[in-house]
């Protein structure tokens, strides 16, 4: 399929069409695919864009992450098939590792993921097979499965395009977990330490440069970026922008 | 997969479900599992109900239809997996033709969706094979092949789950055009003669209803039910409430 550049839906329509690549390859599920639907619906929403609340989120994000000893990036197939190349650069920049974990867990699926993870430039990805060891209490299907040196042990874990149960499992497994999620009443979003509201691509994109601009500051001016972030508040006026850009 | 009637989301899971299913036969397209997915998010935001300015447009264009001369539904994979009964009853209530119309059209696709619509009743289906022998004019893809005896003929088409050019070159060619879109701000939307901001599903089910109701109506009664409904407006309060509804 080749997409003209000039048409008006040409970004949506690149995404759409990695997708469909994911799913022929059997990485990506037909859920997967619902799922963007209404990840899209939303974006369309607050114009495709990063809102002035998302930019804020994911500041606060990359100091809470660049603070952290330990933080995860949690990829599952809608991400890898839509953003690989910024998720292992994301990683690179915040010095996390990357973990595939996946609600329909197969072989097959973790190791296609890992193997685009690589292809994009990761060393090690985690979770993959056997690694998956431990078990995240409370929490059912197969995404409970992390690895033991991986979100197991980790203080953070950014979840892009997540579902709410797990957030709140490992909130209670006493984690930080940044949330990447269109819509700002999902429990997803409603759950997670820091949830950012925005589309995971461009989400990525901004942590990345958030990150080079950051990674000079010392613990004590990350702190404050931190500490000037309330997320409740932040949700709020999130909730509010995008009522005034339904019109 | 069986989906216990208890889930929170049982409801959402069955349509689901349905695409699906309508994928593995062949006739739900993955694209239209991505355009399933942005319908449930607006569905979402108005609570999943049918919200009162959805049903003011759901009795104007009953009206209309029951005033127009030669009214034809226009069915596509969606709706053939989501709701193929209610169409067919819809289409009996409402002395209306049924017509496959599809943008990617294949005549296996066409076939499949014709076999749903008799097993669920249909006596005729429009649209199907080289049946489809007339152009719309100004549209591309294969939407615009109409059958000569069904839109192409009709005077009133209904469009579930429809795209903005269809809806344009449909109003071009003079004829009324209903829409079901749950998107309020979408071309399909703001193109249509008469806007449905509702779930198809829904939406059938009310129309088949006031159709029943409105039936014994005479010409005079039902002009002035269509009298009274403005589009713009109802589009407009429309808005209102979902913005309403996003808190």
């Amino acid at each position: 399929m080749k997409i003209s550049k000039t048409h008006p839906r040409y970004e949506s329509l690149k995404y759409r069409h990695r997708l469909v690549e994911g799913l022929k390859k059997g990485y990506v599920t037909q859920s997967g695919l619902i799922s963007h639907g209404r990840g899209e619906a939303f974006d369309y929403l607050i114009g495709e864009k990063t809102i002035p609340e998302a930019w804020e989120a994911e500041k606060a994000a990359v100091a809470l992450m660049l603070l952290s000893k330990d933080p995860v990036i949690s990829v599952n197939g809608n991400t890898a098939a839509l953003c690989p190349k910024e998720l292992v650069d994301l990683a690179v920049s915040l010095d996390a590792k990357l973990e595939v974990n996946l609600y329909y867990r197969t072989l097959k699926r973790e190791k296609l993921i890992e193997r685009i993870l690589k292809k994009n430039g990761a060393e090690e990805v985690y979770g993959v097979g056997r690694k998956a060891n431990k078990v995240v209490p409370n929490l059912d299907s197969d995404r409970s499965k992390v690895d033991s040196l991986g979100i197991w042990a980790s203080d953070v874990v950014l979840v892009p395009l997540e579902d709410g149960d797990r957030v709140e499992s490992l909130v209670a497994m006493g984690k930080k977990v940044v949330s990447i999620d269109l819509n700002p009443v999902s429990r997803t979003t409603r759950k997670a330490s820091i949830a950012i509201v925005d589309n995971v691509v461009r989400a990525a994109a901004n942590m990345i440069r958030l990150a080079a601009d950051m990674k000079g500051m010392d613990r004590e001016a990350l702190k404050s970026v931190l500490d000037g972030f309330d997320n409740g508040e932040n949700l709020e006026k999130t909730i509010r922008t995008m009522r005034q850009d339904i019109s």
